[in-house]
């Protein structure tokens, strides 16, 4: 058993291009913080023949195949028949899972259409793995060697169905021992991470970076326990003051929400570039409405001057994209909706709009907390998109700073931004 | 040559998913739409073995091989490799690229590093593919009977370069003729244009929905130009009114600014619980400035009295998610932003906070427009993320609506909601 998996991915829906598979980038993920390299992916059609043809090459490569979709209630049920067919079995009728089909649907009280029962079909000899969240169940098979694990392709139900193959693979495969830190970082480029990281001599540990235009997320993934420790001990020093959380998945809005749901504090917003953009990630979050006041898209001058109080006289003289503008629409928001926090944002997004003393991509943005206000001015790569996205990332990166340490100016920054007055 | 492809996409980044694969199938789609069937698709590792080995099963399978990815500047250039070892070939220096390389630094004022001269290397006698948006170039080559291109990975430089090669293929290969026509309807469940349509009997064309929370684009693909004027001409009695363009990727923030841009008329919007998500949508659009003067996030009930002038009594009478609160949101917008249009968005996302009375998914959307002021009542299914979607998608939609017909009780309403007072 050398550790390697295939990954099929089941469906003309995919291979017409209809979806975009992000199964696929999950799996492959999960597989590799457990160890587990997957050496090629297959999207094949969900035809009997193509499946039959898919499986037999991955037994080539692999001691564990991984499938997602194709388990659907579909007349032709093209995909049980490919594994029958690749296993040697016949399809019998699974009692016990045909009983839980009728139950989901009870439960639900609709009726169920009898092409449901399909599902309860699996090779003999095959496990059927359950979904919480579906009705097709999942399928667990062996041949010789080989593990083969079939799971639905809605991505809510593949995932419940894979956390019990996780538990199986653990259980079943010889997998090396991991242990597992992930550092979410924001605001050092991923460049830098990876000098300071690399002047560490981290040894015993394998050292991954996922970056977004959100930040970079570091995995670390040791041999044992110990192994970790001694790297953990050595990254923590450098990457604690930039890490916003150690879960994965869990986003910086959410980390903020809860330091201030916390503390009874409140947040409002000004937002002229990005647009809403950041108030819809903080409203992304169930229960922002206890911290979160509202906000102000202040895309014209007038509503700066309406809704925020920003003063006409530094419109004309600093113009929109400013300093003072910043500030002010940061202490307007603070202040017009009454919450303990504020946060302003003004540049150019572009493409258009942009000069050679105020280019595409400059923005301010500033933080207004309980005691005082900070402005940082930066200049943004990238599209249109891309300079509003690093924009409100930026403005959450701020607010958490200023939340954790009260003052901005003592945080080592290292995003390419400056203090401006 | 039977118009089959197999797509390969290549890279170790993809396979440990650190990066969703959205070339795949926007690749997959762009076949499937000239003619081409994508038989199978594999990922693949960046190394020469697992390049070669794709190549050469592709051969069995299809006559068109398109690969994405592993054509960056790294140093060990695995894919040119693996092509050039498929090939027979040897690599060759291709001196009129590694000028258009040079120049692509010197224009951008950044000076080159040497590595970069790597991607002038080709297989002797394949093709160099211009690629406008970066410095590697796409590789066309043959081998018997057999196409191979080679894209580069970044999405922006691969559809750049992709443009060019549809050319090709169009020049090159007996592809059938294909007229194509799209509909990207709003606010018409997929189960509901299926049944118009099939009741149509459409013959001579064949017909794909690509359904999304925002509403569905329908593909009409048909062999001859006559073929497609006639389903068509029957399509468009039933699709006309629910669609806002007939261009791919062209979304209705756009035709909406479009046609308030061209009336010199101007919008502002009022959001409860999608929160910044839909201005953040308008702001999306380049040149959105012209006609979108802001919004208000009004979260919290004081907010919604203090910059929108709702009653505090109808807030207290009927709750923040009211039909009277949507309206005097909508109205408020437009009021204090000084605009011709505005929306007003309240409801409950969930997943709490819902009451046997007002359900989670509960929306009450509201569109004044210069002459009256419009509220339809929803009860959206789905998650937290998906009624924020529907609700803003929804929210443009009456927009659209309105802009078009001037009075929102003449459209032919399909999407579950109901006028309400």
């Amino acid at each position: 058993m050398d550790n390697n998996a295939v990954i099929i991915t089941i469906g003309d829906e995919i291979l017409r291009g209809r979806i975009v598979d992000t199964n696929f980038s999950y799996l492959a993920k999960r597989l590799y913080l457990m160890g587990i390299d997957v050496r090629i992916h297959y999207t094949v059609p969900d035809r009997e023949e193509w499946v039959w043809a898919a499986l037999s090459e991955a037994t080539e490569r692999a001691d564990i195949v991984i499938t997602t979709g194709g388990l659907g209630p579909t007349p032709d049920d093209a995909t049980r028949k490919g594994l029958a067919r690749f296993l040697g079995k016949k399809l019998v009728f699974d009692n016990r899972f045909a009983q839980k089909i009728r139950a989901y649907f009870q439960r639900r009280n609709i009726p169920m259409p009898e092409s449901n029962l399909v599902q309860a079909y699996l090779p003999e000899g095959a496990v059927p793995l359950e979904n919480d969240e579906g009705t097709a169940p999942g399928i667990f098979a062996r041949k010789d060697s080989m593990m083969i694990v079939m799971l639905p392709g809605p991505p809510n139900e593949m995932r419940a169905v894979f956390r019990s193959v996780e538990l199986i693979l653990k259980r079943e495969i010889a997998l090396p021992e991991r242990h597992t830190k992930i550092y979410r970082t924001i605001g050092v480029p991923e460049s830098v991470l990876y000098e300071w990281i690399a002047a560490e001599e981290i040894a015993g540990a394998s050292i991954s970076y996922y970056p977004s235009l959100r930040g970079v997320d570091i995995y670390v993934v040791a041999g044992s326990k110990e192994a970790r420790e001694k790297a953990t001990a050595a990254l923590d020093k450098i990457l604690l003051p930039h890490s916003y959380s150690f879960t994965e998945d869990e986003r910086i809005e959410k980390v903020i929400g809860d330091m201030l749901r916390e503390r009874k504090q409140t947040l409002a917003v000004a937002e002229s570039c990005t647009g809403g953009k950041l108030a819809g990630w903080i409203v992304d979050i169930p229960g922002s409405s206890d911290y979160f006041l509202g906000g102000v898209v202040s895309y014209s001058n007038e509503a700066k001057e309406k809704f925020l109080g920003v003063r006409h006289e530094d419109l004309v003289e600093h113009g929109a994209v400013s300093s003072p503008v910043a500030r002010q629409m940061a202490e307007g928001a603070k202040k017009h909706f009454g919450s303990d926090y504020g946060i302003g944002i003004t540049g150019i997004a572009g493409p258009t709009g942009g000069t050679p003393k105020k280019p595409v991509g400059l923005v301010y943005i500033s933080v207004a907390t309980p005691e005082r206000t900070f402005v940082r001015r930066y200049v943004f790569n990238g599209n249109r998109d891309a300079v509003r996205t690093r924009s409100a990332a930026t403005a959450l990166f701020m607010l958490w700073v200023a939340l954790k340490a009260g003052d901005l100016t003592k945080h080592n920054f290292q995003d390419g931004g400056e203090f401006a007055e």
